[in-house]
């Protein structure tokens, strides 16, 4: 039993990531309830969505923002929210505790073949999910924020999650416009952030051992890698990078791939003084106060990234 | 002594890599001489120039390809090409000893206050410098290929480069639009390639334990990650992605990433298996014979993004 069609969603956390959750299921036709524990976080979710509607229109992300705002519904209880949904998406407060207390009260409500995805970052499914009844429905559906803008997302079953959930949701979460990816099984940090944290695992170590600024090695990848980044992956990159594909990319390079990560056996901690000297430095690039106003510039990059990407043929 | 303004540049190495650094200096107004000791090679430059440029006005990237044209010279000599330059841009085959010839001869001819950077993309200039008179003017200029598209430029001394050169040619760099970093000393893989190849070593061992595809992974750069590198560093991403900024963001996170980096002190080589199974997926994706036709997208979905980018606020 994998699922029916996704057609009622209940988002359960109504947060930044839960809001924008809302918009990806909405935009593609569904109805969306939405609930969230706090009163207060339920209500600004509307203003929430209809501000981030409002920066796509501008963009040419969407067009019909009412057609959108009609198909959200914010609800009171997780009743409401999740006893009739196909699909619920758990946006909640990223601790084990939280995440636990909110599957135990989506098991209640939710229909039998529902499906829960759970937003979780970094805590697997196996952690929170254990003693749930129902436990075989959940996975991790963990996206990269804001997940309306950036389409990837990691599912990863717990050892208990049904198997034909994957394809069912993998195919679910296509139709959405998403760009969901399989780990086949409970990893540490999934794939992004393992990924992502060993990229910055090199770059505290080049900046530790005095080779280059922070900005230096930011240069590296927005101005280099990021490049190639934006629209191949990294496989494809060293495919597309030898006449012979990525077996001749990899046999003559594969030596000084392996002889760099060789020498990266000990890795330490990001010490408080690291941590302060990076910090020291961005901040003089970029102070304190600026911070705000440096994350609306980085999203409305991502919406022309974004909205430049779908003119491009894949 | 640093060196003169640079408006005199010789191309050394006329393949892929030197036509388009021919580029990158005579469109911003530079007089350009090419020399490459293969005459078959020296035949093609200003084809090869031609063509880039033609794609470049179709992605609105140049306007004037006849004045671009006009400042490039293909000479026969390597002394008429290097007597007069303020600056060599030397892009020969990468094998030490054909690099360490090619040093020896351009020194012959160069004026003492040129200065000489060498395309080696990995080895180091301590490699094939050393003997060679005027070594002191010499170092490493990395470009990422296509240097003409891609800005970033590595700058890596070797121990007896003249210190003065590094701001001089980083501020030269810049006037030519392209994006140098400084490395401060040598290290194997410098840095792009580290940062490069830290992602890569995570990839290849996720793909070996069975964690996911390739084309999951990556599907984790190209629809996830990339999408923020495109146009900002792993530093300033993870800035971005706390309130409190890199700091905040690094003391919550740091033990996880130090965790994730912990779980890999054993790197593997690249095994010839690896490379088969890895490779046999790419080709079910896109079969050899279509790697040619792969690189024409690739190479213009690089050009859409660069002009995409240029339009933006930084």
């Amino acid at each position: 039993m994998s699922g029916r069609t996704i057609r009622k969603v209940a988002i359960v956390g109504a947060g930044l990531v839960g809001s924008a959750w809302s918009i990806v299921f909405a935009r593609a036709g569904a109805e969306v309830l939405v609930h969230d524990a706090d009163a207060s976080i339920r209500a600004g979710v509307m203003e929430r969505v209809a501000t981030s509607l409002n920066d796509m229109v501008e963009f040419d992300l969407i067009d019909d923002i009412s057609g959108v705002l009609s198909r959200i519904r914010v609800v009171d209880t997780m009743e409401e929210a999740v006893g009739q949904a196909d699909y619920v998406q758990e946006s909640v407060f990223e601790r084990a505790d939280v995440k636990r207390a909110a599957c135990h009260e989506i098991a209640r409500y939710m229909r039998d073949d529902a499906v829960v995805g759970s937003s979780s970052s970094g805590i697997p499914a196996s952690v929170f999910t254990e003693d749930v009844p129902k436990r075989s429905r959940f996975l991790i559906a963990h996206p990269i924020n804001p997940p309306h803008l950036v389409p990837v997302v990691e599912l990863v079953p717990a050892p208990w999650t049904d198997p034909d959930i994957l394809p069912w949701l993998y195919d679910g979460m296509e139709r959405f416009g998403q760009a969901p990816v399989i780990v086949r099984r409970e990893i540490e940090g999934f794939l992004i952030n393992r990924l992502q944290g060993a990229l910055l695992s090199e770059a505290w170590a080049l900046f530790r051992e005095g080779y280059a600024t922070a900005a230096d090695l930011d240069r590296c990848v927005a101005e280099g890698l990021g490049l190639r980044w934006a629209f191949m992956g990294a496989f494809e990159t060293i495919d597309l990078n030898a006449p012979g594909g990525l077996e001749d990319y990899a046999r003559r390079l594969g030596p000084l791939y392996h002889s760099i990560a060789a020498s990266r056996t000990k890795p330490e901690p990001w010490s408080a003084e690291l941590i302060d000297a990076i910090n020291t430095e961005r901040r003089t690039h970029l102070p304190k106060e600026k911070l705000r106003g440096r994350c609306e510039w980085r999203d409305r990059r991502l919406m022309a990234l974004v909205a430049h990407r779908r003119k491009q043929p894949k």
